[in-house]
């Protein structure tokens, strides 16, 4: 689930009063009771132009985005999906085989991770594909790992590698022939991994504080744990594990990895705060990235062991 | 749920194999189990320039009928909403007072029914409003009426009056001056009533064999139930219940209330069999209009007791 742009959608509460049991308005999922299981629900919208542009992604790369983007967020509430809904809205130019493509790549992720298309929503539209998939999920009753659990001591971990997507992202808008490192930082941007036999790993643990997923970047994503949470957080840049074909790239570009790694989102890896210990309780490596103190929902930046700014000119030390 | 305009979400169960025990694909909702219950879920997208025109519609209408169609579908299968999830796609210029207005009209029809919004997803667009809203809902297990559902014998009922909303849309399309009760038409196009309790009436009766919601009117809804359950029907027109409304504007323009009656869609209200006697279980009217038969999905229509045939050319005796 997004966080939305124009902000009506978060003051759900305010418009509709109180919602009783269902938590997780405003976390990655809504969180449901349904007897023995809580129910997950999320919803994502991609539009041509804003989210992609049928020029340079194919077909195939929309539709499985548009799955990838929807799982992540189960995954990020430990939970396992139990089917999608796609609606998708089509100009006549995409009626054929863009559209054919893209239940390709749709079916792809679908059949990898297991789970079935139930139902949707297909019509026209005049101009732009917009699409929206929406996933239900379940987790045990009271199982879902929310974004307000984070406590003063835990540990600030990562599932993977940051910064690929959003480099991917900066050369297709340069829109030039490619290297194969170029290459596999545009495929991480369009065909992002949900982590979710590592999101239902690390719920099993029961060491878990907070979670989500990083569509935004650690910079903002981490911020919205710490609010949840009434907490604060100190965070080693040098610490954000990044790929060889970023650094890469980077090196040849004069961009800097670290900063990508911290502040450019869609790298769907999962965001946790749990005990160090839970690293010896799962079998994929976990990334320390810093740790949650008590401070004002404020993340304190630290470079080389020096305190250092986040702004939007990138880091600079104090 | 609409039915696919392009066929490929039909092909869900080739597409993806079994889904086991999760039954309603291509039913109002998908139906899937979850323990003492079952949940129901379904979607629809309205796309501005295809189901709607800024021009024409208030914003709140716009609002309203995104949730009404959607609890149409919970209340076809005899089901109870649970919540509601918006993603919608605003351009520049309505992401201030139209998106307001469209809250507005949304949040009306959701304390109405009592029923939260309980998340979703907002972005901007390029043009065109999108909007999704994929609601859930709940059943007894197993409880849920679908279309497959209808016997031999039975009788065929509406719960109200049909054509209002198809006349509506075609004087919508004229764009001129409208007397009161063209505006009354107008308005149940906007605004149709999704019938909930009389869904949840009729299921609980035990009696109901199929349901399903009117959406693109009874000539092809009916054969949606025909179909699913291997049986044919008797149709009565003189039976379809009209409005004094649309008598009166079909009177002056010489429309035929009962061609709009049997053919135009997205009037919402409740298409179901069942024996005759479920009209002494329920306290509010339901409206006979024919009977299913061995038939193999066809539908004989009848108009003062003569066979007639239903062609593009509208109703014509043998």
């Amino acid at each position: 689930m997004a966080n939305g742009e124009f902000g009506f959608i978060e003051n759900i509460k305010t418009i509709f009063g109180t919602t009783e049991d269902i938590v997780g308005i405003g976390d990655d999922c809504a969180v449901i009771p349904m007897g023995e299981n809580d129910l997950l629900v999320t919803t994502d919208m991609l539009i041509e132009g804003v989210h992609f542009l049928r020029s340079d992604a194919t077909p195939e790369q929309v539709g499985y985005k548009s799955v990838a983007v929807n799982l992540s967020d189960i995954a990020a509430m430990g939970g396992r999906p139990i089917g999608t809904f796609l609606s998708i809205a089509l100009p006549k130019d995409a009626q054929g085989e863009w559209a054919e493509r893209f239940m390709e790549g749709f079916a792809e992720i679908s059949r990898h991770y297991g789970v079935p298309l139930l139902g949707g929503d297909t019509t026209s539209s005049l101009r732009d594909v917009a699409v929206n998939v929406a996933v239900v999920g379940t987790c045990p009753h009271g199982g879902a790992i929310l974004r307000s659990g984070a406590r003063v001591g835990d540990t600030i971990f990562v599932t993977g590698p940051l910064g690929d997507s959003g480099a991917g992202l900066k050369l297709l808008l340069e829109r030039a022939e490619r290297t194969p490192d170029e290459d596999f930082l545009v495929g991480r941007h369009y065909s992002p991994t949900p982590r979710l036999s590592e999101g239902l790993a690390l719920a099993a643990t029961g060491l878990v504080g907070a979670m989500m997923d990083i569509s935004d970047g650690i910079a903002s994503d981490l911020g919205h744990i710490l609010r949840a949470s009434g907490v604060g957080a100190r965070v080693a840049l040098d610490a954000l594990l990044t790929s060889e074909q970023l650094e890469r790239v980077c090196g040849r570009k004069g961009w800097s990895a670290g900063e990508l790694a911290a502040s450019a989102g869609e790298d769907y890896e999962l965001l946790l705060t749990a005990p160090e210990e839970i690293t010896q309780m799962v079998d994929f490596p976990l990334y320390p990235i810093g740790r949650i103190t008590e401070g004002g929902a404020e993340i304190e930046w630290y470079k080389g062991g020096q305190r250092c700014e986040f702004t939007t000119l990138g880091f600079t030390h104090f």
